[in-house]
């Protein structure tokens, strides 16, 4: 049996906390942050909270799911070592209340790349003696066929060489919706995808990473800058079917120099797996 | 001059940190959290991020607008004595992003009620500075005038007795929309009401009590049993104009056991001014 790539990359191990004056860390582990998750300045923000998310599932391996994750990012993350620090905030029924820190070594001590706080669980087990009401109005993305669909591969070389994180992943663009790759974004503040790892079926952990793969919304409003994220919130609501993956993404309030964008995962079977919301900064004018 | 109910309410006092093996907090603030603000069976779960907001405020004076804000909840608070336990993870620039957690004496030690997740900024300095550009595709809602719509206070006897929060604020519902409170929801999976509190206009920390004020949107989907919130997060976007504050709650994702609810808040000069989303749990099925 292979290992596929995605799980080689977010592998961690069971370390002694390296941190002065924190006596009540739960757990740490160590983690490799391979260069193939850059892009732009650093490692990629979702690929990092799928890092936490494996080292959380390493801690309490009875509640392996993220229900919720919140991230605050720090500072940009570089390929390397870096440690992940647990402190189990709650752990008692069948949810547990845990934050967890990433830290890299830098030139003057440690430093911190993001901070998140979770909610864990498993999702299965939730489910199972949950209130069986269901009544979902969000709206399943309709997306052309996968062949009618431009690859993330068909971009300019030199956006490839500034993201070497769209060689981990196939994306797939509708053609009406990758006008922003060629200069021509729609400027109705949405950008969806076909989405699926190489070598590995979807599953909670897999999914924070691709709640933050595609570029930002704003691309699509005309502004193709860097928009740092402040804070992204993911609830993880089931367990995915196996195959492609649809992943849309839209923004209803840029304001004040910010914008909300939330995402939306939907699996193979037509369900909604996962929700994230994000408060980013926009690019700075011109 | 006479200080508001509200602010004498999310009053702290710099405090010692009374926290074991934790030398990384930055600051501690004791709180007493009043009997005014119980909804159920603890004390309302916005109005404890308020009092959080509170304390960072007084910690980090330079930057006393929470800008994002994520909670999970550990346990119930009840009325009396808290301190917020606070770690600044990073303060540079014109950002901040900060840890904080709420806690009680209990009978066998301090018990953890909330811990949050936190960037904290100076909103008017911000949005001086920011990229003008705006689009605000969300829509504000449309509400009957004031004097058509139903005081929360004509709510029955038994429902404000369990709800002293009730009598904080004053909550105004659309007719077409307060059917949950007869048994005649609209199963629309919708809620929104006039708000404001009763002696002071609103700003950023009172806006996170208010975007947890109103009754949970499952109400309006025929299920008035206790839904719990496993995790807050808001996004607080514009200081607020003075005066009445429409609120307005809606689920698209009641699955699994779960829930999220969008929450937005717009100010009485039509700007959309905070957002929130949280993951609930459904009531138990009957």
């Amino acid at each position: 049996m292979t290992i596929a790539e995605f799980d080689r990359d977010i592998e961690v191990w069971r370390a002694a906390p390296d941190a002065p004056g924190a006596s009540d860390i739960s757990g740490a582990y160590d983690a490799e942050l391979p260069a193939g998750w850059v892009v732009g300045g650093g490692v990629n923000g979702g690929f990092l909270l799928a890092v936490v998310g494996s080292a959380v599932r390493a801690q309490l391996p009875d509640k392996p799911d993220p229900v919720t994750m919140s991230a605050a990012y720090c500072s940009a993350a570089r390929p390397g070592p870096a440690q992940v620090r647990i402190r189990v905030r709650r752990d008692g029924g069948s949810l547990a209340v845990v934050t967890a820190e990433l830290w890299q070594p830098g030139e003057r001590g440690d430093e911190l790349r993001l901070t998140t706080l979770s909610t864990y669980g498993d999702l299965a087990r939730l489910h199972a003696t949950a209130n069986p009401f269901e009544r979902v109005g969000a709206v399943e993305p309709a997306l052309p066929a996968r062949a009618a669909c431009l690859p993330a591969t068909a971009a300019p070389d030199a956006v490839r060489r500034a993201a070497p994180m769209m060689a981990r992943f196939e994306m797939l663009f509708p053609p009406d919706q990758a006008g922003f790759a060629v200069g021509r974004p729609t400027h109705r503040g949405e950008l969806s995808a076909w989405f699926r790892h190489h070598d590995r079926d979807p599953d909670p952990i897999a999914l924070l990473q691709v709640l933050d793969a595609l570029p930002p919304v704003t691309f699509d409003l005309g502004m193709p800058g860097w928009a740092p994220t402040l804070e992204l919130t993911c609830h993880l609501r089931h367990r995915p079917a196996p195959g492609w993956l649809k992943v849309r993404h839209e923004t209803r309030n840029v304001s004040g120099g910010m914008f909300e964008e939330d995402c939306e995962i939907w699996d193979s079977a037509g369900r909604l797996v996962a929700q994230s919301r994000q408060l980013a900064r926009l690019p700075r004018a011109e």
